[in-house]
Formats: structure tokens, C-alpha cells, sequence
């Protein structure tokens, strides 16, 4: 299911139209990457936790060029689902 | 950020009441829940896409009893970001 298709199916199940529909969702989903950008985590009980983790910078071997680089230090987030339990 | 204060800042950013706005956020994470559990995908683009896949059972120690058991076969949820791109 892509963006489309749950606007779609969003605006059926709650009677908006496809234009609120969709500035629903983008309100939704532009508030969790904020919250997460933003360093905080997002625990969304029954459903779920995204968390943003910051990696060490670490060096290792190329597999190309067989010379030792440096992957730098980045920020990853890490979902944590509830919706198989 | 927990689901209680989403809810008051979607209701801040739509101009819709407590109810509705956790009524609508239900809905989506319901959708999102609902499709991962019939097997499909779901693509949220700039967002981020989660991915239902299953997991074979394989045969490990246990660190407890050094007895050999059987992990069984699990669906697992993966998700891939795209807020930090």
C-alpha cells in the first residue's frame, strides 16, 4: 500500500475528503519525523516505537578499494513494532 | 513523545477536537497495522516504508539450559526511514 491508496482508504473509513484526508496524514507522519529529528523518541502505544539512535563514527576496510575508511557518526531510527504481539 | 500528546498537537495543527483527532490517528495507525498483518507493505514516501517479513525457525543453544532448541518460524516488521535523507 502505497501514500495514495491509505489516503484513499482513510478518507472512506472517516468520511473526510481525499484533500483533508491527505493533510491529515502529512500532518501525522510530518509530526513524528520532527519529533524524531528533533532527538526525541515517538512511543505510539498498541502500534508501536520509533526511537533515533547516533552511531559512533567507525573505521573498517573498503571492500573495494581495500584501504581503511571511516564511516562517519549518523543518526538512525529504529522501529520497535507492537502490532504482532 | 507518547500517543496522548500526539493527539493534543494534531488537534493544536487541525483545528480538530481531542476525539476527533484521536479517532483519526487510530484510523491510520489502524491502516498501517491492519496491512502488515495481511502480509502487504506499506510505502509512506518521505516518509519511510514498513515491511513485513517472515523469519525462518532455526536451531540455536540456549544460553541458560546448553540444551539445543528450536526458535520457531516469526513474522517481524522492518522499517526503513527516509526522514534523514
Amino acid at each position: 500500500m502505497n501514500k495514495k491508496q491509505m489516503v484513499k482508504a482513510l478518507s472512506l473509513k472517516t468520511g473526510m475528503t481525499l484533500a483533508q484526508s491527505n493533510n491529515y496524514l502529512n500532518e501525522v507522519l510530518g509530526l513524528i519525523s520532527g519529533t524524531l529529528k528533533g532527538g526525541e523518541d515517538v512511543f505510539l502505544r498498541g502500534f508501536g516505537s520509533f526511537m533515533i539512535k547516533q552511531r559512533k563514527p567507525r573505521r573498517t576496510m573498503s571492500l573495494n578499494t581495500r584501504k581503511m575508511i571511516t564511516i562517519p557518526a549518523r543518526k538512525v531510527v529504529k522501529f520497535k513494532t507492537q502490532i504482532l504481539e
